[in-house]
């Protein structure tokens, strides 16, 4: 089992990750005997998991009742967020209920937003079974939900309770899925961690073959990485805008093309090249290391080039409401080498415009 | 001019209060020549004041863009709050905006909110033109929206970066609202303070008479009272529950009857007279206190029943859905004497049905 603390003061909370902790109360953490808990998770996880972990629950004296939400990134809307509030006032659940998070990033940014906002405020508990969630959305507290204008455009800080990592849910996360984590997972090679990149390099096919050691230690180590960033820039001020790579880019073609169309760590995946050639053309990012991204990201299943529909000019509208953007001028996370990254602004349009060209598909 | 800090820490900010401040660019805070502002307001108070303030913003260089909600209690949703976040986007505003919110509590509480969940959090300055949210609802970072089956339960803690108090506003307060927020200056009196009491019954005419200076003194010494309960206990773990007297009773009245039918003051003061009647049955409370307080709210042409359409069982499903309810139990504030509050649990509900008869329209 591999332990480890976002550290955040009296907010501090802990990763568990293993395989088995659906069956094994102690997991869900801070929860106890006569606890009011709303599991919500989706119409796919709800027949794989939801008996499983509700049973293990109501064993230790939980009470537990659940929302089932649609599956997908369009219905990570206000309009869902309410079936959720509507749910709890059924029933009702008071100030001291706790909502827990069964899913992916959808359901875990959603869920979140929901524990931020209900009564202004309850507690939450992280359970995420996808790779993505795993290794970033569900650490660090950013919660949020979509608007048609804008992705994760409406939302809180609002940290977890816990965050309980059952390794078995990769058994069940179709292909395309896996290696949409593996986007982020990717991603903090590229950041923050030159070696992590390599071992990657190496280990690239254990993961896909969901080899349990090789995953146990890549989710801790994205945790690693991610809380040490999160301890250190909670509300994203400086350091935390690192872990954006791609995301400019890559919120762009998920709102142009409709959101659940491109998977989001599809989306990164050929966003983080569109960052990197335009690190490129800047002088700051060598062809060499533009190309070994490249590869790890083919050798995941991930896409290196924005949708063929989508021409260059169509990226700036989405762009410029990115949440980095300041004073009106566009700020990116561009990587200055294989582990380490900067955030730039006043990058002139003409250069962000040719990077994205050199990665539309021919 | 009043001028009063609300004490917390790096998120301390001032309250202003004073006639004439709309004509001056200076009263609006930490505003400076190149800001970005979004004005939210309401089609009531547009045409009185929106052109002012815009214009006072512009001279000093401040970008003014606005959004006018419809006017009403009915209008704190999710739906309408959307509406702010569009017309966000639409523009586009990024995380260096400021939302300014122009107007009663309504406008208050739905901007407050936009302002704590947009782009995860941006800077938002209260200008309260009613005289309930210059004494309540503007200071101290409750924010929210309503749902159909509760008041206030989709919100966020959020504080704003000042509070600007324009005593002209209330020149052109409509005398029901004006009575309304009468209510909240009365149960500040009953709550924590018996002495401000005392000259609320010497000087409630030269309030209803909008003399100017009783005016500055009552909105001060709200306001003083209130920032030290916010200070002392921002999340409302204890003492600042205390400003709820009235409010479990009155917003059942308030979700009951359909809101906007009853203002929010008018609910208030039914229910606080509910409260007392219920301290008075708990041997808590004398009937020559339930006296003075009921006397002082018909001076003040508030409602001193229920409204007669509705039983005193019909109460109980709403004031279950209270934010003060903690496992499954009912938790009410009840006066101990004028002046003196307390928070309590455990009483028996024949108690507190008798008691809401009590005050039920013959």
């Amino acid at each position: 089992m591999e332990r480890l603390t976002v550290t955040l003061g009296e907010r501090s909370y802990p990763i568990t990750i293993a395989a088995g902790l659906f069956s094994d109360s102690a997991s869900f953490g801070p929860l106890k005997a006569g606890d009011q808990t709303m599991l919500v998770t989706n119409e796919t996880l709800a027949p794989l998991y939801l008996d499983k972990v509700r049973g293990v629950l109501e064993q230790a004296g939980v009470k537990v009742d659940s929302v089932i939400l649609p599956d997908g990134e369009q219905f990570k809307s206000l309009a869902v967020l309410d079936t959720v509030f509507t749910a709890l006032l059924e029933k009702p659940h008071g100030r001291d209920t706790t909502l827990i998070a069964l899913g992916g990033g959808v359901v875990g940014d959603l869920t979140g937003f929901a524990a931020a906002s209900y009564q202004r405020g309850v507690r939450f508990i992280q359970v995420p079974t996808t790779l993505l969630s795993q290794v970033d959305s569900s650490v660090g507290g950013k919660t949020a939900v979509n608007h048609p204008l804008g992705k994760n455009m409406i939302g809180a800080f609002y940290q977890p309770a816990s965050v309980v990592v059952d390794l078995d849910c990769l058994n069940t996360l179709p292909a395309r899925e896996l290696a949409s984590g593996l986007a982020e997972v990717i991603k903090y090679g590229i950041i923050l961690d030159g070696e992590f990149f390599n071992w990657l390099e190496e280990n690239l096919d254990a993961l896909l073959a969901l080899d349990g050691e090789a995953m146990a230690w890549c989710i801790r180590r994205c945790c690693e990485l991610k809380a040490d960033v999160v301890a250190a820039d909670e509300r994203e001020s400086g350091l935390r805008a690192l872990l954006n790579l791609g995301h400019t880019f890559g919120h762009a073609i998920e709102a142009e093309m409709g959101y659940g169309n491109w998977l989001h760590g599809e989306a990164v995946a050929a966003g983080m090249v569109m960052a990197a050639r335009t690190a490129q053309r800047l002088g700051n990012f060598s062809e060499a290391d533009v190309q070994r991204i490249i590869k790890l990201l083919q050798r995941a299943g991930l896409p290196v080039t924005g949708p063929k529909e989508m021409s260059a000019d169509a990226y700036m509208p989405h762009m410029m409401r990115d949440k980095k953007v300041l004073a009106g001028e566009l700020r990116l996370v561009l990587p200055l080498a294989i582990g380490k990254s900067e955030m730039r602004g006043g990058v002139p349009h003409d250069v962000v415009l040719s990077a994205i060209a050199d990665c539309q598909q021919a």
